[in-house]
């Protein structure tokens, strides 16, 4: 029995997400189909952020355990050539028995870009949301200091949800500019709902753009329902962009 | 009679390089077309800096005079709704009556940018060379050393040329890291020739991995015939990304 670390990178724009479904090409079924055909033995992955169809990726993590080992390089050469180019496996490692992506994961960060430029950048189209409008900067740092913490997200993901428990703990979260007209949200917990981020931005641009009171996220943040906060941003800004593990738990 | 200005970038993939070809979708075609429909009268651009197929522009200046003058606010939502999404006019400015965006420029900047990581992250595709092999960083910093100055580039443009003068002075020149595994090769000249900078590139690469010597270089910017210089490197790698004009020649 070997176990292995997977850190993938992907452009989300032709996946129906990470999460494997029948008749649709997902970055799972892509990947799985590769390693299946390359221990020839059904793999199954565990992942550390499910991302949403469209939702990219810079850093993601996933793990699986097959019977015989292979060397990392061999299955990274293999991943890249079997899987399509939207798809990067950018570093295979052996890991310890059992790691599991998920569940040994301390935190995910994400990044929204946003582009405020009034026309849209050729290199930007599917790479950040277009935002045309005038952003106040402070109110979206007060934002970004308010979602700072322990707070009850049940107004930032679906009311149709598999989720039980709604508190989260946002460890750190930030707005900074980025060349080009952009503006970046950085945001890291120890997990994420579903939806959870681009709600989160959805909001923060009402605010920014004076169409609700930042006081009014305070009371979102304290377990009010999905309809009172703001619309859910579109998947193509957003990007998981980081997994910490242990030190001795890669 | 008016004349204007033009800020423009593009992604160079879909277009068959700037200039007007008969039955070719070309960036000068796009916008002459959607400005002639806007004015109509028959307009016509010119061009701080040509590119060829499938070189990107992060800031391409050119000019056009009319006999009847629009607003640049207007003249820039037209243009942007009537051409492709790989085309942004990012600005359009008044400009002194007889602007010429060509012989008004002091200088022209490229950038080319080199992706080395072993696999291609899935958002260089189209956007950098992948050039997954081990460079010298100190051999390119020197090679760029060398270019920088007056020298005559008749090695770096094909022997089947328009030019009749190949001194150029290169007013700078440099290699540096940008996050992601990528190394960027930014040059500027008072003019370039055409495919100067990626047969530049293609031969720079060839000191830094060790196929071809430093001093080789040096000969090559005394005027020796193309086919002592390096490969040509991919246009998607290539970028014009500024325009320098007189302050008061806007």
């Amino acid at each position: 029995m070997a176990s292995y670390r997977l850190d993938i990178a992907y452009d989300g724009a032709p996946f129906s997400g990470w999460a494997r479904q029948p008749g649709r090409c997902t970055v799972q079924g892509e990947l799985e189909a590769a390693l299946t055909q390359l221990f020839g033995e059904a793999v199954g992955l565990t992942v550390a952020g499910r991302t949403d169809a469209g939702v990219h990726a810079l850093a993601q993590v996933a793990s699986f355990s097959v019977a015989r080992s292979r060397e990392p390089t061999t299955i990274a050469r293999a991943l890249n050539s079997l899987t399509p180019d939207a798809i990067a496996v950018t570093a295979v490692s052996e890991a310890e028995p059992g790691f599991d992506a998920r569940r040994g994961a301390l935190s995910r960060s994400y990044l929204y870009r946003v582009e405020t430029a009034e026309f849209q950048s050729p290199f930007e189209r599917g790479r950040a949301l277009h935002h045309p409008f005038r952003l106040d900067r402070a109110k979206l740092e007060r934002c970004a200091e308010l979602i700072t913490g322990r707070h009850d997200f049940t107004a930032f993901t679906p009311t149709q949800t598999e989720h039980t428990f709604f508190e989260r703990t946002v460890l750190a979260a930030s707005w900074q500019e980025a060349p080009g007209s952009i503006l970046e949200f950085r945001v890291e917990a120890n997990a994420f709902m579903r939806n959870m981020v681009r709600i989160l931005v959805g909001t923060q641009l009402e605010v920014a753009s004076g169409r609700r009171e930042t006081d009014d996220l305070a009371l979102l943040l304290e377990g009010a329902p999905r309809s009172r906060a703001g619309e859910t941003a579109p998947p193509h800004g957003l990007y998981l962009s980081g997994v910490a593990y242990p030190a001795e738990g890669r």
